[in-house]
């Protein structure tokens, strides 16, 4: 029974996702369908790239992730198809699997094969036409080259790699999660001789924290969170209500020798 | 393993949908249940039908869907299961499957067969106690004549259906998705010959058109939908936010004859 | 296929509830996972409690239930293993499973086998890297012995269990659904000889109503809900924003006799 995950910008009010669901099932009845996030920010690519990398990371060889924020259908973006030798990823060009990407040996299909696509092709709703099928197909045995041509330049989000030199790291808030913590786009491994992480006009934390209990309740600190990413936090409360924060933000760190 | 969906105007935030399911896979524990949409506007019945619908749609034959959105749960209303000779139905007779009864050869029954129903039944939540437990034996195989009685006057949503004359189509909008587009309940069929799309005080659209991109960012336009039905949308906005309207606002369509 | 369900206070617009999926599937692919709310109050242990308990009821013998409200997550709070001879439930030992713990015979394991966990263990989420692989450990056979040794004194919620005496009952407000009832800790079984139930400053009802249709349009009753404790409802409408009144609000039940 393979697994197929599914993420969307497209919320649960809707007939969207379960439409999705069911243009999957008319072709692979046994599938395992797993939702990931229907709740992301209306066409936020990023965060959607960011949430799709994180969820997905710890499900076993060969999952196929379905990913659906579009801002563009219906325009000439390309339907993609990704394989980084570990999962597969199907959904637009946009960015979206910037993260995927960065894997050795990847490998990347435009879809084009209408006979994978559903019977008609609305404008507005490839999620249903073009994407959930073609999943569904691969999920069913059909060969990876046969969904349309190799793609040398998909698109890649700069965001997702923060600037550093030797005095420091320029990063941003790519993420604000339920809790109000505002997830970095600087990784753990950067963080070697960070000594003062600065963002906004005046939020100014020394040092980075193992724990929330490091700070007294109510205070701010910077830790890394379960992503292995930077992630600024109130202990007790929440930062992007504290601080007035939130996604886009230049977060700075500084080094000691900065 | 056979699919088994649900639609509810429960929310999330309580045990109602969890216990729905638990109610099913204790009878049938090999279903494959699929979640099409929880958050429906409460008692919305109107609504949805018509997420149902369109959720519904591409789903493989044999499918069972349930659907409890029950404002009369406690009083006479009767419990359905109906049969379109592609899917199966479960819910209240309130309206919620007037999209499914306008297929020929409609079979339609009562649920009156306690047998097939929980062992204790609340009078407030007939999700858990009645419907669900009448998919699941449904899906494990019980002939759909034992549930009760034949059916001959289920109740049909007249809104369903717009009023169309030589000059025009008065229609309403029936739902209004994430992204603010407004969709009535007129089919792209009948949209031949339109050349002026009327609601609200004073909004007025030249034509229908193909994609978004066909007017300018930020202005309103008339297209026909991913569900087949004329859709109101601003490019790159909420057209519910921009032209302040919403669910039962009347549309009118005019003909170039008109 | 074992039957492993999910409740958090995760919400779902995070990578949190699709990271516990794939740990759990990569140890386990053929699970049948089942959401049941990941919509819960942040950090709220005994809505948490309530919901979970009522979701869990109706499922078969031997499924696994999941339940990640975990506020103390990082301290010294410990990870727990139940089983009531019916349910296994997994989580952090902060009352979670207070329900469960009432059930005679109940075998309640500290989970220490690192063997059974992630291979790297986060400070914040451990829903992902100890509570779901040991979960899927358990689902795909592991004896129940084998997380770690036996706790006698589980955390237990003094506030599931209302204070009684010949005059009447004091309890309180565990939930508030998502039509505005207001659901009390207060079982069926306790209301004999009940007379009337205060709450508030100045909310008096006289009597335990059968069905809302007891009462006017707009009116106020209680009645016991399908979870089978006392709640307090609006014909109609929404208790909670009629009343002005939510959680921990205090409630009390006088008998004929007080």
């Amino acid at each position: 029974m393979r697994i197929v995950t599914l993420t969307t910008d497209f919320g649960t009010q809707d007939y969207y996702v379960g439409a999705m669901k069911g243009a999957m099932l008319a072709i692979a009845p046994n599938l395992q369908l797993v939702d990931l996030s229907h709740e992301l920010p209306a066409h936020d690519v990023l965060a959607a790239a960011f949430v799709l990398r994180h969820a997905a990371r710890p499900f076993p060889s060969d999952t196929i992730h379905l990913a659906v924020i579009d801002p563009g259908v219906g325009s000439a973006r390309r339907p993609l198809v990704v394989f980084d030798q570990h999962h597969l990823w199907i959904g637009p060009d946009n960015g979206l699997f910037s993260f995927a990407l960065e894997a050795p040996d990847c490998q990347v299909y435009a879809i084009e094969n209408t006979a994978l696509m559903g019977a008609q092709i609305s404008y507005t709703f490839h999620g249903r036409d073009v994407f959930a099928p073609v999943a569904a197909h691969l999920a069913a045995g059909v060969p990876l080259d046969e969904v349309g041509p190799v793609v040398k330049d998909p698109v890649r989000l700069q965001a997702i790699r923060p600037q550093c030199d030797a005095h420091g790291i320029e990063g941003q808030i790519i993420h604000v999660d339920r809790f109000g913590n505002l997830v970095t786009n600087i990784a753990a491994e950067m963080l070697d001789g960070a000594v003062r992480i600065c963002l906004g006009a005046e939020v100014v934390i020394e040092g980075v924290s193992q724990t929330y209990a490091e700070v007294a309740w109510g205070d701010t600190l910077a830790l890394v969170g379960s992503a292995g990413m930077l992630e600024i936090s109130v202990n007790g409360g929440s930062a992007a209500r504290q601080l007035g924060l939130g996604r886009e933000e230049q977060v700075r760190v500084q080094f000691e020798r900065g």
